[in-house]
């Protein structure tokens, strides 16, 4: 459309919308007839002097009936839209039907069955990056993309991903790094890893992702001890002198696009290995990291149940590894049960330090299994002897190395925001009848942490008392809930009651 | 989940939506951590006597910080989830975190490639009809859908489609209908085959749609002239009478779950052969029609390119007409060019109450296409002589008999709700060279019009000068372009100037 559009000014619209772009007009506005853009009909709003890359953003269209919110001549904005326009209200803007993205005829091609070539995967990318396509369109290529993805076409969109966001550069290599791809409750290495690997001194930056639909992500747990939130340069300035750090992701902006694609992947519960893994590369890819080891737990409960599909992923990390210049590494690990007795920021961050500070009732799953990751990036050190990682990393555990190297990346990191205690509104879940506890729900434990308030409220989750092959008698506690609120405690216990997560035979 | 849920009470938030469910918590609400629930999750809502199947609906939700809009105490539900509720504000509802709908897994299991069964198939259709999918599951479902059905799978859609909302049975049979799979403008030949079927005597109650993307559908035309949003009761005795109706299907309620799909389908631009013909049989099936023709046109700018893509199509709506028990057949029809010489409802009324008027001026390609189907409509007449249907047809219209069974049919609907006159804003749009027309683009045609207002603007349109084949000299108007408001104009005009959708050669 050449036309300019309608001239109006923006106002901040007091809703939160979570991702997507939304606009409001008044269901009277003369400029526009919001019939016409009813429902998923879409507008440009464009100001010289936007933040938006080309001045513009796109915005689903909703209306409002309130008087004066918008007023007549105004366009509303919701969060996240207003804050990613970047004009103060008033601002005069011009308002136009939106052509839709480009990139949206290469979608339909996917989803008709064809294979796309890299610059169309490229351009959707870069659309998704940018915030151009509405939840719809987002979901449109998710759902193309997992039914079918060539090796090239995910190789197109793992670089597309991790080049349409930041992209770390270090003076040092190796960057070693490591990857979870998660489903297990605690199962919190990576903060006795980076500890014992930058004791070494190889050097390990890593970011993490917060916690959206699990009970915790390391960067939840590690803001217990310390700031996560830190810009680039400053966490640059962490690593130089701790070879470490544990940050959030979210504010050096590493694959976008992954974040957006995510945020209708995990509310509709598609997770396909093609995806995952262009996911987690793209985010390693756009961190710097040169030596990646990934850890893939395996069990009933876990995101792979069985030997074979565990080989088919590790093959696709290690092929897609290979051909992005990552040397890649695979981990299968025990995903049967919970790693460590918490679930949740505060119960994850004691076993943590409990293991670094040597603390004989520690977690002995959690030491053993941070120890065995740790050793093979170890073994990225040419200088040492092959098959000696594992050694080196017990004795910087237990030499106190581990822990001063933690302290220090505290130090670095600063203080968290807030101090956090555990939650008092517990309540024990015992076993229903004597036995031999033969499983435990991966997913139904972290949805009770979940329930009970973990991450938000950090000291909510869950301490584990028992693990798979003890005995219990009937009325033992199997586990304590830790709830924040009332409403949180009476969800998570009626959830416990219908199903506790734990089998008990024998 | 067990919970009954957190007490609140239900606000109407000024805010439509468009079709999706839209519930909003205050940012600070202490009943509920909007951080939980923050972007995609989703809470049910529940009280005793709520309209909603089962007194709950299942809403997405947002979050608002502005004080007091809901209170700490309430949950906003936004339209149309506050009108499908049911009940007045202030009433006290509970509010939990939805499990979502079971059927979400079969549509995982599209997705992940598998054939769904009946049951399945069934389940998913029941939960689009009742709004308890999110758009974005909606989308998940139309793309899955999209790459594949098998025919057992599109035959228990297109039932499961059929049986989620009303289904009207008649007195009589046969019960004749016609549909357009669109794409075509002018082209409102239903408001002329309706009458000369009523005349003859054969019963067809029409229900048509209001335009979604295009510039105008039969229910917006018929709109000038009559009221169109009948109730099946004021529709039955509208029939009884006149042997025919030509009324709006939205309030009868025929296969809503397609509604819900065409919500999605129609910004995403998918547009696959087996939907579309789940889409127009479903509600075929409904509206109890026995007999029915499908009219395809063929042509480079149409929906269907080419003649092997019309026989795949054709076979397709036997195949299912045939399973579904409607004695189907298909008309192949010239898709060049637009039908008629108005685009836009009022400019289309003229056109046909200028044929069934047997006005020298009528367009002949409006009237004879008319004539052809109705035609073979009549033939489904046993008492009718093989190869009579066009002849009669043609009396039917040539003695005033289809022109008089309109009158009634007007008279019985009554009144329009407004009186429509054309635009006044005009502007001619000229040949930009001597030559042949060789090509007129059917989409910017719509595309045009739709700009300059139609069919929320029913005046609003393109009055077409010229057709395929005839020879213009530079500067002589292709079209005039009536326009509702003055941005509507400049955008119509700025368009036509772009591009005027017209094709000069030689």
């Amino acid at each position: 459309m050449p036309h300019e559009g309608v001239a109006l000014r923006i106002r901040r619209m007091p809703l939160d919308t979570g991702r997507e772009n939304i606009a409001v007009l008044p269901a009277s506005s003369h400029a526009l007839r919001p019939d016409l853009f009813r429902g998923f009909s879409r507008v440009e709003v464009r100001a010289p002097g936007a933040a938006h890359p080309n001045g513009a953003i796109i915005a689903s269209l909703l209306t409002s009936d309130q008087p004066g919110l918008p007023g007549p001549d105004e366009i509303g904005l919701a969060e996240p839209a207003f804050r990613r326009f970047g004009l103060p209200e008033g601002t005069e803007v011009r308002v136009a039907p939106a052509i839709p993205p480009e990139s949206l005829d290469a979608v339909r091609r996917k989803i008709a069955g064809q294979t796309l070539g890299t610059d169309e995967i490229t351009a959707i990318v870069r659309d998704l990056a940018a915030y151009r396509y509405a939840d719809i369109e987002v979901t449109a290529f998710l759902v193309g993309a997992a039914s079918f993805l060539s090796t090239e076409e995910l190789l197109a969109l793992t670089r597309a991903m991790a080049d349409a966001g930041t992209r770390l550069t270090w003076n040092h290599a190796p960057i070693v790094d490591k990857h979870c791809i998660g489903g297990i409750p605690g199962n919190r290495t990576s903060m006795i890893v980076v500890p014992i690997v930058a004791a070494h001194g190889l050097v390990m930056p890593k970011t993490s992702s917060r916690a959206i639909t699990s009970p915790a992500g390391t960067a939840d747990t590690m803001e217990v001890l310390a700031r996560v939130d830190l810009t680039t340069e400053e966490m640059r300035r962490v690593v130089e002198t701790c070879s470490g750090c544990l940050v959030w992701g979210g504010h050096v902006r590493l694959s976008p696009a992954d974040d957006v694609l995510i945020g209708v992947e995990r509310p509709l519960g598609i997770d396909t290995r093609e995806l995952m893994v262009a996911s987690i590369l793209s985010k390693k890819l756009a961190a710097g990291s040169t030596h990646l080891l990934i850890d893939i737990p395996v069990g009933p409960h876990a995101k792979v149940h069985d030997g074979n599909e565990a080989q088919r992923l590790r093959k696709l990390f290690e092929l897609l590894g290979d051909r992005l210049g990552m040397v890649t590494e695979v981990a299968l690990t025990d995903g049967s049960q919970p790693i460590g007795n918490g679930i949740g920021p505060v119960l994850e961050a004691r076993d943590v330090m409990a293991v670094l500070g040597r603390d004989p009732a520690a977690p002995a799953d959690l030491r053993e299994k941070s120890l065995r990751l740790a050793g093979r990036i170890l073994e990225n050190d040419p200088q040492l002897r092959g098959g000696a990682g594992y050694g080196r990393a017990v004795s910087l555990l237990d030499s106190g190395a581990a822990l001063a190297a933690m302290q220090r990346i505290i130090d670095a990191q600063g203080p968290p925001p807030a101090r956090s205690e555990l939650c008092r509104l517990t309540v024990e879940i015992p076993a229903d009848r004597d036995g031999t506890i033969t499983a435990i729900d991966n997913l139904r434990m972290n949805r009770l942490a979940r329930l009970a308030g973990a991450p938000i409220a950090k000291g909510a989750g869950i301490a584990v008392f028992r693990k798979i092959g003890e005995r219990v008698q009937q009325g033992q506690p199997l586990y304590r809930i830790h709830a924040s609120e009332p409403f949180e405690f009476d969800f998570a216990l009626s959830a416990a009651q219908a199903d506790s997560g734990y089998r008990i035979a024998g």
